[in-house]
């Protein structure tokens, strides 16, 4: 029976670390830091804030639930493992992140309004599907999961590329800069776990231990570019922001 | 003797975690958010947050007490798996959101008074009376706990269907609508009670793993739901309320 060897196991236990330590202080300076923007900027901070506080709960959980790869062998590790931790995640968090965006750009109400109620069940809608195809779940092959989840994955797109593109032309040049940026690596992140889905998709054994390492690593790397680096972009976004709409603000905060 | 299976003790462990996530760190954001809303407003959405506090304590606790079903037939594990956290939570939180829902109206003190001292022990004494039947304790068959705590329940209903209805005309349109919905929600989340309860009812052995499934899972999106969705709404009824009446708020908050 195969086990995971020593320095395998510690690349996936260190970076697991990795992921609570960035998403837990992450969480800590947003809370904090959400006094530094003008008021209407503040739920935006505080919605990246709750998403890096979820994943890092989540971070706690799947470092603990993956000490089984220290003392099993890979095919028992594998059943107990909890990979439903980052499914729970993702539901709650990916419809979040878009929050963020949407909620940093100042928009009017119904139209800001409008985007969430298409973004968020549409988010939550394309991780609920994904979970029964990786989990070999629900009678149907995992490649039709795969394709499901593809159509909330599609809208999601255009209304970021399309719909929200109208918006940024309304923004001023440093923050569409941002912006732009932050919603291509949002996009860019999210596109380690379909290449994760198909490699995994036709095999009806337990994955070796060099795939499971792979794997949680590269999600690991994703969730903090995705969480941690996105939400500070959309802080920076909302400094920026709060700068240009008050003399005042600009002054105090010396820019 | 019959054990829970590994992806179903897997599918209640998942979503016991979900509640975790989503109580504690709704709780975090409204702790915080409370100050994006009129002072007059702000003990509404601390009752909403102490709500999802309460239940985030008691999801940790059914978390660690649900293992039981890991290592024990089912049997043994219903002996080991402490129900007594829900009621206790429910106890507390119940007649919490019916507060949330009275504070956030803004009544006069008279009116307010009045339904909190109607609808708060009303509440209570629904779930002290649910507890003996389900425990099959107190010497009466179960279905009569269940008419017994059916009586409060009615009241509740007629106070908010009825007495409530009348202060809801008072509100803006855009108030009204949510209100009613978070009215209806709450309502409709408490649903899956008597009908847990009434299938339970009659059973005298320890119930089925697939039985300690559907109950765990069933209740657990009834809290999420009835808990954050209803504290979030109660928040979003808050800003509304407070833009509406001070124009310097609504101008600073980007409304």
């Amino acid at each position: 029976m195969e086990t995971m060897d020593h320095s395998t196991f510690s690349a996936v236990y260190n970076m697991l670390s990795l992921g609570i330590a960035s998403m837990l202080f992450t969480s800590i300076f947003l809370w904090v830091a959400r006094d530094r923007v003008l008021p209407k900027y503040r739920l935006a901070v505080m919605v990246s804030a709750t998403v890096t506080s979820i994943a890092a709960y989540h971070y706690f959980r799947m470092f603990d639930s993956f000490k089984a790869y220290e003392t099993m062998t890979t095919n028992d590790a594998f059943l107990h493992y909890n990979v439903g931790y980052r499914y729970v995640d993702w539901f709650l968090t990916v419809p979040l992140l878009l929050v963020e965006l949407v909620a940093v750009m100042g928009l009017a109400g119904a139209v800001q309004s409008s985007l969430l109620k298409r973004l968020v069940p549409a988010a939550a809608l394309m991780i609920a599907l994904g979970y029964p195809g990786d989990m070999k779940l629900g009678g149907l092959p995992a490649s039709v999961w795969g394709l499901l989840s593809t159509i909330p994955f599609l809208y999601i797109l255009y209304v970021l590329f399309v719909e929200i593109s109208k918006s940024l032309k309304d923004q001023s040049p440093a923050v569409r800069k941002i912006l732009s940026g932050a919603r291509l690596l949002l996009i860019a992140s999210w596109g380690v776990y379909p290449i994760t889905f198909i490699l995994a998709m036709n095999s009806t054994v337990a994955p070796t231990a060099a795939e499971v390492a792979s794997r949680e690593i590269g999600y690991s790397i994703a969730d903090i570019v995705a969480k941690c680096i996105f939400g500070l972009m959309i802080f920076a976004v909302a400094r920026i922001k709060s700068a240009e709409e008050s003399k005042e603000f600009a002054a105090a905060e010396g820019h």
